[in-house]
């Protein structure tokens, strides 16, 4: 495995960890569907589509944590404060179709979370008509932040099959192209480039925890860190239940079908299999180690980020600090330098966890 | 009036505003209480205090909310997220109590909100015992956080009478030097760092909106940026019922005795009547037009800013975010960069005020 380095427009150091892949920007327009490793060289072409790259700075040491633990570094991901003024990375994708077909009528995804929201901006953005099909149940804020960025809304059952038929029966009816919300290199991609501004405010970090769903954050963070410092270890964070281990350890897709959401307040992470294009590159570049996180130890995670930090994060984000603040030891060696994403796309302010269950942490 | 500009050793450049207090750094380090005029150049030292200033870059343009409206750009006071990691500028105060008497018994103050707990920080960074006086009923969040930095807590009756009074009979009992919550130009200075910091990020903002209680932040902040930049107002923003306008414009203290909590559910901003030491210099560097907001109206500014900006801010903040989205067209010309200062040091996460209140914004 040899590094290549080279200078990005926007003005960070990129490692590419495969030389055969390196190529000039020019070269990456088209095709890029076919190049899952590919991914950084994209992740640095989507910082492109970004106008004002978010400063982040965030970091909370082990004296602030009340112990001699590792040093924590967070990042938002798009949705998050500083984030407010610049589009999200995913914003790309939705570009690509409309240089590739001018007329095109326009995007349609299944996701009521951050990629329905960001989908739905970037729409608003290239100027295309955009279809979010989300469970019904969903939350109106989350609905209302859709519908605000100009989107159509559209209801199916609460099940992964079901979120899937509706969104190719759109696209069939209208022509519209499925932005899959992780199943997509480009996204992936896109989710890569949070690991670009992470390492370049930390270059020495020694392992990111990030939330998993259906596994595109975590697959283009992995690929993206393993480019950038091969050193840096990537590891999932799930909801009790996922097991996804299991599956990274044996390299095979040992979940039962179909594909089920998951039972956890976390809804941005409710699905239980990572997808048929995340899996690989997860078994590749990601750690087959996972930590599993229970309900009561995620709200534990959340409410320390919202006192501490000020930031309102969601229950996902509150599962990545709660593992980066409790089972490090799990590891060997103990990562002492971590990185954790942060989001906040998802708080229902009316319901938060910690309120609703009257526990107190 | 003239300006003479020198460069700090923090690398910002700054405007002292009146030539005769410009000194060198080296005459400052005693007798300042004397010299409320040279809040500025105490704001420059303040700074040498703070080992890792924290960034900015935390802006909404008026597209962000959904109007053609003024540009905001928001800052954390000490509490907030990015400063985490660094101390409180109110921290030189206690340094200086050190510095002066390295046998000192220690400080005592009293407030329940920020400056009790950058106060009982500053000691404990320093090395010297301290006790804050906080008012019975004061939330246990609040409280935990003064235990947390290890000063003894006094509770005492809820009325400004009677924290002043405990906070005296401890000064003298125990020997132990009294930091004023705002009456104490020290303390003033250090929180005239927020508009250095402010204006260094935008050096260009035509008003500043501050939540205003004893005036001292709004007093540190009127005459730092008075000296940066005249042509940027600052406007305090208070609870109805404070009538602070009325007083301000006629430069005389028309307030009944004795001094009062108002009923509000800002309780970092309660106090009625503005400080001995900081209504002239309110007169002289703040407009007299204050913004007056009621409780309905803060819970809208904070909720604005916990659901779009992810950020953790308490009722004092919503009232200046409120004020700045809505009330900005009363005063002539309507500024269109606004600066607004954000705290989250006082919210209680287990009663956020729109939950209790089952209003839906």
């Amino acid at each position: 495995m040899s590094n290549d380095y080279f200078y990005g427009s926007s003005g960070c150091t990129c490692a590419v960890w495969n030389s055969h892949s390196t190529h000039g920007r020019g070269e990456h327009t088209t095709n890029m569907q076919e190049h899952p490793t590919r991914s950084l060289s994209n992740a640095l072409l989507c910082r492109e589509y970004e106008e004002d790259p978010a400063p982040l700075k965030t970091f909370l040491s082990g004296s602030s944590l009340g112990n001699g633990g590792p040093q924590l570094s967070f990042i938002p991901t798009a949705g998050a404060p500083a984030k407010a003024s610049s589009p999200p990375p995913r914003i790309w994708q939705v570009f690509l179709e409309k240089e590739r077909n001018p007329k095109s009528p326009g995007v349609v995804t299944h996701s009521s979370g951050n990629h329905g929201q960001a989908v739905a901006y970037a729409a608003k953005c290239a100027g295309l008509p955009c279809s979010v099909v989300v469970p019904k149940g969903t939350p109106k804020v989350k609905c209302d932040a859709i519908v605000n960025y100009g989107a159509e809304l559209v209801f199916c059952e609460p099940s992964p099959a079901a979120r899937k038929e509706v969104c190719a029966q759109i696209a069939e009816a209208t022509g519209k192209a499925i932005i899959h919300p992780f199943d997509n290199y480009n996204v992936m991609a896109g989710q890569g480039t949070i690991a670009l501004e992470l390492l370049e405010e930390v270059p020495d970090l020694d392992a990111i925890l990030v939330p998993i769903s259906g596994g595109g954050m975590t697959s283009g963070i992995a690929v993206a860190t393993h480019g950038l410092n091969p050193n840096c270890r990537v590891f999932a964070v799930e909801p009790v239940g996922k097991d996804l281990q299991r599956s990274l350890e044996s390299k095979e897709r040992l979940w039962p079908n179909p594909n089920r959401f998951l039972d956890t307040i976390a809804d941005s992470i409710r699905i239980q299999q990572v997808g048929d294009l995340t899996f690989p590159i997860l078994c590749d570049y990601a750690e087959s180690k996972v930590f599993s996180v229970t309900d009561d130890q995620m709200i534990e995670g959340m409410r320390f980020i919202f006192e501490r930090m000020k930031l309102v994060v969601e229950a996902a984000s509150g599962a990545a600090v709660y593992a980066a603040m409790n089972s490090l030891e799990d590891v060997t060696p103990p990562p002492r330098k971590v990185g954790v994403i942060l989001c906040g796309g998802n708080v229902d302010l009316d319901h938060l966890p910690w309120i609703d269950r009257k526990t107190s942490y």
